[in-house]
């Protein structure tokens, strides 16, 4: 590998995608990219290992100065990826994995065309529907619109490199596991290697 | 995944490919392409399992009706890969596994370019050379021609896909099967599904 990947794991609420995010970060022991956000700190929460906490004016130096891979506004506070840290990793050949939505993997795609973007999805919506009923917590509002947001998420699938069905989250974590280690196996991410080898 | 896939282990001789060959085919239950030859049967080989033996002529008459994915000469005999039993795998949703030359593998990828193409080298040229010399069965002169073809056949790294380094032949099986676990989940090979999930 000439240097590290930058994978993307978004998908609709209630695919899985968080859970299969935490156990590959665990069992491949990558990056896991720190958010920037103007939330305050919740108790507990670290500065630099939770989030980097930042004021509203912070914030927006920082957009305007273009250190954003990607951002986004959640409920009047703002969340976004910092791209030093990453791109630091990347070129000291460790991977990074973000966990984002659908938006912010076509930023990030946009601004970082060799990330890797993996949509997590369950095998249907009949199932998408069931696991957000499972909750218990939902609406029968919400659920109608996160299902309606799902669909308009899959809808963008060609914004994605792979997709996962969810059927098992051990055999998703598998499948994500596996992608990973193909793409470290990608002629165009060996390049460097390859032209060093026939020097 | 909306059919099968093809795909094509390459590499220099001595790097290990068909061992790695016969482990997936052996691992992940793939099909194996049977190729036809004009060679003569040897003892205890089958027709249509190890070979489809035919004569010279029948032989060019396949070439000339475009029945080939593939066609090479090995010292007075044709060797080719039948067009038909490929595809009618691929179509029916079975992966199909071959063991070619550079050669074959850059016709294949030009008949059928979502072929996936798979590389597979040793870590370095010091490496094969001393896999070539451990066989005890190569004079000095075809260990150089031998490394010469080697460099050469690496230098097409543009017709693959993938490269595997071959350091440990367990753990370059198990890439081969995670390159083709990934590519099951590519989303252009799940396009068909998609559209139905979408309906």
């Amino acid at each position: 590998m000439d240097k590290g990947l930058l994978v993307v794991i978004s998908g609709p609420s209630g695919a899985g995608k968080g859970t299969i995010y935490r156990n590959v970060i665990e069992r491949a022991g990558m990056q896991r990219s720190v958010s920037v956000t103007t939330r305050a700190p919740r108790p507990g929460e670290v500065d630099g290992v939770d989030y980097f906490f930042k004021t509203e004016e912070q914030y927006q130096q920082m957009i305007a100065a273009g250190e954003f891979l990607e951002t986004a506004a959640v409920y009047n506070n703002f969340y976004g990826t910092p791209k030093a840290p990453v791109f630091e990793n990347i070129d000291n050949g460790r991977d990074v994995l973000f966990e984002v939505d659908v938006h912010g993997a076509r930023s990030i795609k946009r601004k970082y065309p060799d990330a890797v973007a993996v949509f997590v999805m369950t095998p249907d919506f009949e199932v998408l529907e069931k696991r957000l009923r499972g909750r218990g917590t939902e609406t029968e509002k919400s659920i109608r619109t996160r299902l309606g947001s799902a669909k308009n998420e899959l809808s963008k699938y060609d914004l994605f490199d792979y997709i996962v069905f969810n059927d098992d989250i051990d055999e998703a974590t598998e499948s994500v596991l596996e992608i990973i280690n193909a793409e470290r196996c990608r002629v165009k991410n060996n390049i460097g290697t390859i032209k060093n080898l026939l020097k």
